[in-house]
């Protein structure tokens, strides 16, 4: 059956010391997508434009992602405008404009509902709370967020969070959902009164992840050259999560044990790596498994000594 | 023989959002030693003024610290004032009276120039190459420098990199020598053109290593509560160093290792963990052995995971 995602699929400018484009595929579930689809089947639910260009359904449909649950509308794609200087840890927002977004509200399939996977990337939690609500025989639920739900939706994002095996946050954003400044003791307090598995995305210092059971330290691949960080966080949840997906049709009660959920955080920050390569989607595109499985070894390689 | 440590011994103010204490003991020497005292015997090469209290240097005493190397001059001792937000990776500069600093200038006597382990804490580059310059039977040298020596005297630091086997410095001064926003490809040009070995140091995040033959990202160990900061990357330097000189013991050709340099990163950043937990030197002071050994274990566990 595969992964489900729901979120944005968007046009893109954006500009960073590397160079400048316009109108590229952009959105959460696009870069989702991309990363998972080297180990799951996926289909996105999302509400495009028409204005979008068919170029870029195309391109996504040759890497076998579904995309018959994107709906088109009368108005424009969700549009947005960024830039980023040397620091490529920040993106600066110039412009948003929400178009077809504002009426996002997707009725399931009964195929659709019938998904084990589910991946609610960064949209209104009142909407992930309806989608998530639709589902009948889920095994996983991965949810994205961000620091505009945690202020004007923090009460219905605590409680969609209930429904979560797994949030994805940035630092800022756990340490603002905590009200806690020190991270581990953050992730440590939303963990308790949420998801099973708490991932903290830290770009190029790589990602923290806490459970009931362990913490895991995990650092980001020491990519020399980041021409484009957007859809960083995005291509590590799709990585993540297809490669939890993999694991669940060997057997469906590992999927949380700490050897599959470390690795599948190595798996993720492979992914990632490839993103921020290239512009938009174009790393992982040009991107094999045996890339990414190579790339793992050299994380294992970077980070691992013997004890003490 | 052991580590033979060139650097201050200060007088602190300090204030975090955890407390204020002052006229606190200080200095990149002392954090050095109390460091290393757990591994390797540690001299230490300063200057002191006549208002230094003498249960400051009973204090290192008691760690087997040999301070008989440290002058005392008729003026003030080198004192630093400064303050920590809630972000505690920036230290703020209050106040700096260099007092007796002004005329450190060492001259070695015979004992101390035959150690073979030296470390040059961050001073003057001209005085580091002095002091360097009169060693007779050097095996290994660890170097610190920091951004006013970058700016001022950054021919004279190349200079006595030539002389270092291993250089200490942070992200945002390893970039502003290397003039590269990269900070793998900032660590790979200065390694190339000075020490044998790079170590970034990142704050909460870990440290960076690079060499001509590797590269090994170490994460920190996630601390819950940092009270105080100061000393951190003197303390990380000190239990690096001295894991480094218990090896040298047991096989002078092995130091420059793979497995031996990681081994000693990580010894330092469990060095530094303790560090942080408390103000000054007290959190190193009631840590034992067994202690950093242990936390070398959890960071062990934190990090590592199966191949994939």
């Amino acid at each position: 059956m595969g992964i489900l995602v729901a979120g944005t699929v968007a046009l893109d400018d954006v500009k960073t010391p590397f160079g400048k484009r316009e109108k590229i595929l952009g959105g959460s579930a696009s870069h989702f997508s991309m990363a998972a689809s080297f180990l799951a089947p996926v289909q996105i639910v999302s509400v495009i434009g028409n204005d979008f260009p068919k170029a870029h359904l195309d391109y996504l449909a040759a890497k076998k992602i579904d995309t018959s649950g994107i709906e088109v509308s009368e108005e424009k794609t969700f549009h947005w405008k960024g830039h980023y200087e040397y620091d490529m840890n920040v993106a600066h927002t110039d412009e948003t404009i929400l178009g077809v977004l504002t009426k996002f509200n997707p009725n399931l399939k009964e195929a659709q509902k019938n998904f084990p996977f589910l991946f609610l990337a960064n949209i209104d939690p009142e909407i992930q709370m309806k989608v998530v609500n639709q589902m009948t025989n889920l095994s996983f639920v991965g949810l994205d967020s961000m620091n505009f739900w945690i202020e004007s939706k923090q009460k219905s994002l605590w409680d969609v969070l209930k429904k979560a095996d797994a949030l994805f946050l940035n630092d800022a954003e756990i340490r603002e959902l905590a009200q806690e400044a020190s991270l581990i003791k953050a992730a440590k307090i939303v963990q308790k009164n949420g998801p099973k598995i708490v991932l903290v995305k830290k770009g190029e210092h790589g990602v923290l992840t806490v459970t009931k059971d362990f913490v895991f330290v995990a650092a980001a691949y020491p990519t020399e050259e980041v021409k484009d960080p957007t859809g960083a966080g995005d291509s590590f949840a799709g990585g993540f999560t297809s490669y939890l997906y993999s694991q669940y049709l060997q057997n469906k009660d590992n999927i949380y044990s700490m050897p599959v959920i470390k690795k599948a955080v190595i798996w993720g920050a492979a992914a990632a790596s490839f993103c921020v390569e290239e512009f938009t989607t174009e790393g992982l595109e040009k991107t094999s498994i045996e890339q990414i499985k190579e790339r793992c070894h050299d994380i294992h390689e970077f980070t691992s000594f013997e004890k003490h």
